[in-house]
């Protein structure tokens, strides 16, 4: 890991969770092979290996040690971009959180859910994300879904209030997966949660989460997603790391898996100025010692700072950039706003199919050279 | 297919388009086995069978002969809901309509669409429905993924503001695949169609039109979405069918593959009293001649008028009701809206969380006598 | 769940694992819902719901308390038909553990299993299941795989040969899966050990153990795995569950998602008479307490008798036995062995390809009337 | 495409198919989109581009043209290293070929095979690749799955039988596919056949032919396969392409879509001298003109060469070859065969779990290295 140009700076606002560098280890056949490390340390090993920031949930400070915590942040030079909140480890939401059929439950969680966010005002937080991961199903014989969406808009309603209320001025970015922990979990994709901002009560308030793994596991691309948000204004947050399609929710090493779409991503993000952190919600491999650990934790930003490097190389590279100049050369739009003199002419004209149909696109070959450019061979 | 108590009749609104019954079993590896069958011809067998809408794309009328299909429709009592516009199998759209790279292809994408609504006006329906099969991409080289958001979204406000000026009264009705024929497209579930409506200039007149194997090609939760787009208001129209997760698209014959998932997709249109029309957007296997076409056509409706008898009594089986209200006994809705009283008192509430956490929610009963009733031993 | 026709016997041979009913519902993201269950009152529970066996892991029993869990089996008339051995648990086999890079880790599995094998002997069992959970990579760049398979190989053969000195009598059934808790296991479908087993010194002795959930997860087709390993000779055990492809390991209560499959699985194992135990490896839903892991288990067998009633109606049914037999009539086999004579005539015959291409073959019907026929409609 | 290093060359033995630089781009919602190109021209286009053999199907070669063929192969130095018969296409295979249940349609198959192999023998072919692409259901009422086998395996027989009668030399390969066209292929993966092949009389003719995107469509690891195939001696012909797991069958540029997993099965290919053909089963975008599909076939081999050079390089490469080696310091084995004697001493020994539970095994590391290294900033 030795190169020195992929070292990672405050500048690239690379953040990691508590709970990503302080996986145990343990799985639903296997037994925690990592010892807990206190959060504490955890900010020290995030601030050897080059992070900016540091993300939490409310139930990774056990019994609220703030004070120590904002130290240790204060000491490593690590801020709090990001906070959220555990509605799914206790049993109290096996059936759900803000959509369990126990009102009390529902309840419950949207105290637990501001009680969080106090304490990631207090730590500085401005993104609050909200995973509803055991928001779901494992059979729909347990209430109508249209019911269960109600009652989580009530929620986010409600949280939005508060925010207001105690004038935290948080966004909240809400995160989708499709499945797992349950079998079904409502609002599966991105997509789905940019369908449902709309319908609440503070649309401008609430933004997305998109994480690779989660659109990965239902074989999604995630560019495209991101870039829907992106576009529609809604990409608040942003959670890095990898996954193979159509399996358990692996949180892999950013860029192991998949290389080239990881590359769209990053090259989007840099385009774009996507301004907010770069967060990975990954954990190392359970072969993994602490040391693993931090390889795992240097691996993520070293590989996004190689997709970076690479996505300006993309954009320098004069045959990239004339094959895309050439390929994109339309521009965007095709004439404006309707009106019914442009109508009129364009149903009256005539278009050249056989020559627009039978035009080689060139995109073999543009697909080809960021192969080449990927893997350090131009 | 002998007993009585499961035929179709015009008020079940059972619809299929003229490419379903007439699919001549073409498929990637394998020339068509079944020849092709006059649109006339087909109205007549959809008339047989006891459909009581007939669809269409623009293409599916050689030479627009329209007067005699309507005549066709007119003798055998049926009448056609919804049309549509094939932008995708021309090779001109081989990369993409409306979001192509190629000014000259949006351009004709948009004519071509606004002849089909013409046509479809003149047809007399109401409903249009855009299915985007090739907006998308097999590598994201070609261009930015929100570029092509713009692109669509341009589209489709022309489109609505020449509804407008031709008053013809459609709603238009967006259709999401995952991939296939392109390797990933854009906006590939409901959700993100959902997302995709709240931009567009005109959303009140923009709904969905969600397919059950589009939804289930990327394993996701088909009842889910379609509860959301009816929550949303936007559930315009429907695609029945059937489909196995993870895999090219099938359109199997509704009821085929997925009965429970049906089942609950059943009893919520039911339920919730979905309006417009149930059309199957599938086709029988190549082993069939034309009585297989029929065979399956027959089935299609035939399976979901039973799960509909299922629904009903679901509804009324007493032990299933009991169970089902006892764990749906908190209603809706946790309170009411936000103050700064009630945010305290739910701030200073206390909850017996192990009471909460143990109570056994009876779900794995409340299935098991669901499957029971499904597969007839209630 | 009244209806007296669907209640199991000893006959029908139900057998469910200690870690199934005992399944504490702990997952990735939550901790365990449910009590532990000591082994003899798991024993008990499986005798009240009218189970015939029960199997166990060697990690099942602390401390070996064998007496008390034989004077528990044999007060409550339950046999332990299958023993098997936990190689996945404990942190140690993270790597693996017949396949684990360092040498002692595999010989403390090979002595596990030995023990777990004289575990399994004491209490009568005479099928013993290796499933290699761990056997797997995140990375490739760990080994070389042909030479996990070598390592593989190398305990299986010893195990055969502590069997054979022992004279245990064992049949050793293997159990493959495609991924999770690995990225991915060595040899991911029950078709990849039927590979491996020819390879090895005692093939006679080793046949597979196919469980549903694993070879859904990889969207294959179970009937179809199944029918392989009994023609093979090679059916000694099998894992009956559900499962959706594409997903986390689910483990759910037998027929509650795959009913048509399972329905033509449940026909096949009667229809030739696989004379082995019917294992449920499945747990109940986190949501349940005690009294729904009964309802699970109930569910299990219930739905099996089900579908084994079916089976039996479907054999019996007129119309179904009519078609099958018309679209089977060719029998099996197309003329015998090859002999240089009838080479030349099959060179020399003409086939009217034409008629053979368009004939219908009835599936729709045929599919649509075992739709029925599940459905109870018929 | 410039640079020097990596152009094929015939020692490379790259192979193409006719069907493949010949792929009109035809799919399920799209006409052609190339020109067909006839054999001979194709046969110029592949040495243009540097192959160094070409495959071909019976159906390739129109009214059997086999001596301009042969001609044209002849001028441009090209080998035809595979044969392969066409039994998909054509209507009369739509329930199968040697599992259909015509039995005139089975022998038909077995007669079309026999004269594939007639012409694949004339033009000096060794290996005949048998893929059964119809061989499977969409329900699985049709027939018993064991009759299925029964009759695949009468078929091969048979042609075993032939290719000995004739001495044709041929080596039999047998590729699996999951799905599509059929819902269900028999055999799906290469693990299913390698467990089919010895049960045949003649298994040492007959070995396997895996396919990249056929095991990955099941989201199955491919060089776990193909170590497998190989370790069993059955790796007789490898189809080289790329695919997205759990979608339709993409036939993607070498290399475009899984750049790492493809690396560990170049490197495993290059690393066991592995001495058939690289033959490469996909084909261009439809967005491609015939300079686009030069563009799709020299990048197929490039990346392979690529590939192999990263082989090259990770084999030389002191950090990562110091680091595999004490990662596998122990070797393959753990201490020979059974004896009483070791197998009491490995029931006494005392293993320190502990030690072994919490060392570090550094694949993060050893990962990120490779990451770097095919990223090219090593």
């Amino acid at each position: 890991m030795s190169s020195g140009t992929y070292h990672p700076k405050p500048e690239h606002k690379f953040s990691f969770g508590l709970w990503t560098v302080g996986n145990r280890g343990r799985d639903p056949f296997g037994e925690a092979v990592r010892p807990a490390i206190p959060p504490n340390e955890i900010v020290a090993l995030l601030a050897e290996v080059g992070a900016w920031g540091v993300n939490l949930h409310d139930n990774d400070l056990v019994d609220r040690i703030v004070r120590e915590f904002k130290t240790a942040c204060e000491k490593h030079g690590l801020v709090v971009p990001m906070a959220t909140v555990n509605l799914f480890y206790d049993p109290v939401f096996r059936d759900g959180a803000f959509t369990a059929n126990n009102r009390e439950v529902r309840a419950y969680a949207v105290q637990k859910t501001m009680r969080a966010m106090d304490l990631g005002a207090e730590l500085g937080a401005k993104l609050f994300v909200l995973w509803g991961g055991r928001e779901g199903t494992e059979t729909d014989a347990c209430r109508r879904p249209d019911h269960a969406f109600k009652n989580l808009r009530e929620s986010i309603n409600y949280l939005c209030e508060y925010n207001l209320h105690k004038k935290y001025g948080f966004k909240f970015a809400l995160e989708a997966k499709p499945n797992e922990p349950r079998g079904d979990i409502y609002l599966p994709s991105t997509g789905a949660y940019l369908g449902f901002i709309p319908t609440l009560d503070h649309p401008e308030m609430v933004g997305v989460n998109p994480e690779v793994a989660h659109e990965h596991m239902a074989g999604l691309n995630f560019v495209h997603a991101v870039a829907q948000a992106w576009e529609a204004g809604k990409l608040f947050h942003i959670d890095l790391n990898d996954q193979y399609p159509g399996r358990y929710d692996q949180d892999l090493r950013f860029g192991s898996a998949s290389t080239k779409a990881l590359f769209w991503l990053v090259k989007f993000l840099e385009d774009v100025g996507y301004p907010g952190p770069r967060h990975f919600d990954a954990h190392a491999y359970r072969t993994e010692d602490v040391e693993g650990v931090k390889d795992f934790a240097r691996g993520c930003m070293r590989t996004y700072l190689i997709l970076k490097e690479k996505a300006r190389q993309w954009n320098a590279d004069k045959d990239i950039q004339n094959l895309f100049a050439e390929i994109n050369s339309s521009g965007i739009g095709h004439g404006g706003k309707y009106s019914s003199q442009n109508a009129k002419e364009l149903l009256n004209k005539s278009f050249d199919r056989t020559t627009l149909a039978h035009a080689g696109l060139m995109y073999e070959r543009l697909d080809q050279l960021t192969i080449d450019l990927l893997l350090g061979v131009r």
